[in-house]
């Protein structure tokens, strides 16, 4: 990639990105309450409580408190229609005990109670599903019942799914090539990827997620997209299928899972080639709209109208409950078969457990990583769609359960979050068990 | 305004906004569909196919007939939430022979019919109600019951009756002077008129609405807001609360009817002073939730999260019908009184009809405009709410009528429009009230 935006980007975004990362001790959730803070209020609001996305301060903690929910105040979006008739009933069952339920976070020998654990990461709404009743349900900050907040890399659990129906449908052949697809891939690092490594991330691309490496690929792939700012004479690609192709390969496909962003930009891409439809009408028609969501939901585009399959999608707590509880049921919810059983079984099955320990997650021993949902194999079958800063939506089978959280962690990365999450989230699941 | 961005806009912007006007015959409704023309189809699309704001081809005909319908993917907006329970009854007692109405346009000798009408006014969605029922409905091109269509200045009529809504119920003086409300503008043009002036655009700003004229303030106007895209370089002013401060004078307040968009963002701004609130927040909370609305509608902003009160308000054919429907039952909609009585009943009266004579608007001969709203004095009583490029919501009482037209026609100016929109409109009106 060229290196005019390149040095411009050493100017600000870097700063910007890595900040929350080199504060050693971030202010705490209290001193950054969005709400308090007045980001974005008054007529015209103070210049020191401005919010913009062309200066890159939508990204900078702690105004990505009231960033995350307000993206489309930000950047271009295409809508996902929540649907005709009324939302599918989510009955009420609230538990005032859960906040009392306490667990060890990894590698801390002091007890956390759950209310604690929201507060240490930074969340903006948490829900708890139990046997499809809302048993616990919180808002903080700016963030209310129907405001859509940014998922960010749950999007890509959104369109793994999709992509898996296609290929149950026979629609999409996992076993053909990337360039079988999209010949515009053919000479890239995709090439000669296939779907299934696409889906599961066993591609070896030469592309970098690492946001504290001023280098990283991720920022092309920001700016080419339209999510960061570009600096003015940018003359790098327009666009993630303008990007795609400029990627070359690192390794031997299907050897590992790694994590890289981009095979979900090409996974979107494959379902726009297959269904001739933009992939965001897709997402709407085969799964938003089914759900009797209560909300229409949204996706970040580019300036192609290409949705952000990777990070882009913005939609509120309880429709993310819809859609996490579905997969609970096996696909069946709001009265109908809405993904395949099939489908649901095989993301529950995982991947190769061992292909994914090669990645070296601390946090996640014995996971795996399919049709891009992050499966626990541990005893309770959970698997989970997972964002940066903290987004999640955490299914437990066995507890019967399904937790959605969305947050603003100044940590971007899961690995810094999930010692406070993973252990509250299993001590939900025993405590709901055990008290039936 | 400083002359860098007057001549980039020379070089491109002024033939994008002037194009429409500038061709003597421009290509038929059934030409320019944009369903047939694939904007924005493909992945990624073809260049040729392309809809873009940053350069300026959303707003060139025949492009504007996919973006007049996809705004939000091009552009930073706000929701309106369509409020919770179900959306207010619109039973349908669909009438066919509508389509064989027929009238004579004005300065015409030659009979049109209803359906040619809505051809020749590049009509994008239409639909009439009668006593509260739908008896027409029909979608063109890319605009289906559930898209949400650029209003432009029927914007104006929203702001404007919520203003007023805040004068009946004393939050709002109207014989206070703007600076009284917003000191920022004291010094400016505005500083001295009364919110009476600007609610009935009677002030005398210097700004000129022209858009075939190339130093015609509106186009520093839509650059400050982000609606027009910025040439590199850029210095003028950011956010419509940084333009208005710039404006000086150009006569006497009250003496004359002067139509300058300009007025109906000050109008926002004392919304914001006088509520303490985001006026889209106000609009979403006081009217737009309240009808009854089928789905959520949305406000382009700019950078400081201002709504362009002027002309910003993207939303449903269905839902502009429910809007328009209980301003014709006097603000008794959807089981409540969402506007006051006395506040439906001032803007029906009008206001001065010989101020209004001055401005010289043929097509409107003895008309008024009052809370933003445009009276027609005419025998039924009709009023409207009117934008360019053909939208308009024309309520005619004495037929216990209410037409919304969603449009995108490549005039600009409704002078082009009138001569065949208002003879059909009394003409549906005259079939509607002779067979019941």
């Amino acid at each position: 990639m060229g290196g005019i935006f390149r040095s411009a980007l050493a100017l600000g975004l870097l700063l910007t990105c890595a900040s929350a990362q080199a504060q050693q001790a971030p202010a705490s959730s209290a001193e950054t309450n969005p709400a308090a803070l007045g980001w974005m209020e008054g007529a015209p609001p103070p210049e020191d409580r401005m919010v913009r996305q062309t200066d890159g301060s939508f990204y900078q903690f702690p105004r990505t408190r009231w960033a995350f929910s307000n993206m489309r105040s930000l950047f271009p979006t295409t809508n996902l229609w929540h649907g005709s008739g009324p939302p599918s009933p989510l009955p009420a069952d609230l538990r005032d005990d859960l906040d009392d339920v306490t667990f060890l976070p990894i590698g801390s020998d002091k007890p956390m109670r759950w209310d604690e654990a929201l507060r240490a990461s930074y969340a903006d709404a948490v829900l708890v599903l139990h046997r499809g009743k809302i048993v616990y349900e919180r808002y903080f900050g700016v963030t209310g019942r129907h405001t859509p907040h940014m998922s960010f890399s749950m999007t890509k659990s959104y369109y793994g799914t999709l992509a898996a129906m296609l290929v149950e449908d026979g629609e999409l052949d996992e076993t053909k090539t990337v360039a079988h697809y999209i010949p515009e891939l053919a000479e890239s690092g995709f090439g000669d990827a296939t779907v299934r490594q696409v889906l599961d991330m066993t591609t070896a691309i030469h592309y970098s997620e690492d946001y504290n490496d001023p280098k990283a690929e991720v920022f092309a792939f920001a700016l080419a997209g339209g999510v960061f700012p570009r600096p003015p004479g940018y003359s790098g690609p327009d666009g993630y299928y303008a990007y795609l192709p400029t990627l070359g390969k690192d390794g031997e496909h299907g050897s590992q899972f790694t994590y890289k962003s981009v095979n979900t930009e090409v996974l979107g891409w494959i379902i726009a080639r297959v269904t001739g439809q933009n992939p965001i009408t897709v997402l709407q028609d085969r799964i938003w709209s089914q759900l009797g969501t209560e909300d229409d939901a949204y996706l970040l585009v580019d300036s192609h109208g290409t949705g952000w399959a990777a990070g882009g999608l913005n939609a509120t707590l309880r429709d993310h409950a819809r859609f996490g509880e579905m997969m609970r049921l096996g696909g069946n919810f709001n009265g109908k078969q809405i993904v395949p059983e099939a489908v649901v079984n095989r993301i529950r099955e995982g991947a190769s457990q061992a292909d994914f320990a090669k990645a070296g997650y601390e946090t996640l021993p014995g996971w795996s990583y399919r049709d891009q949902w992050w499966v626990s194999h541990n005893r309770n079958g959970a698997f989970a769609a997972r964002g940066v800063h903290g987004q999640t939506i955490y299914i437990d089978p066995a507890a019967e359960m399904v937790i959605v959280r969305l947050a603003s962690n100044p940590q971007a990365k899961n690995a810094y979050i999930d010692p406070v999450s993973l252990p509250a989230y299993e001590a939900i699941g025993s405590r709901l068990s055990s008290t039936e």
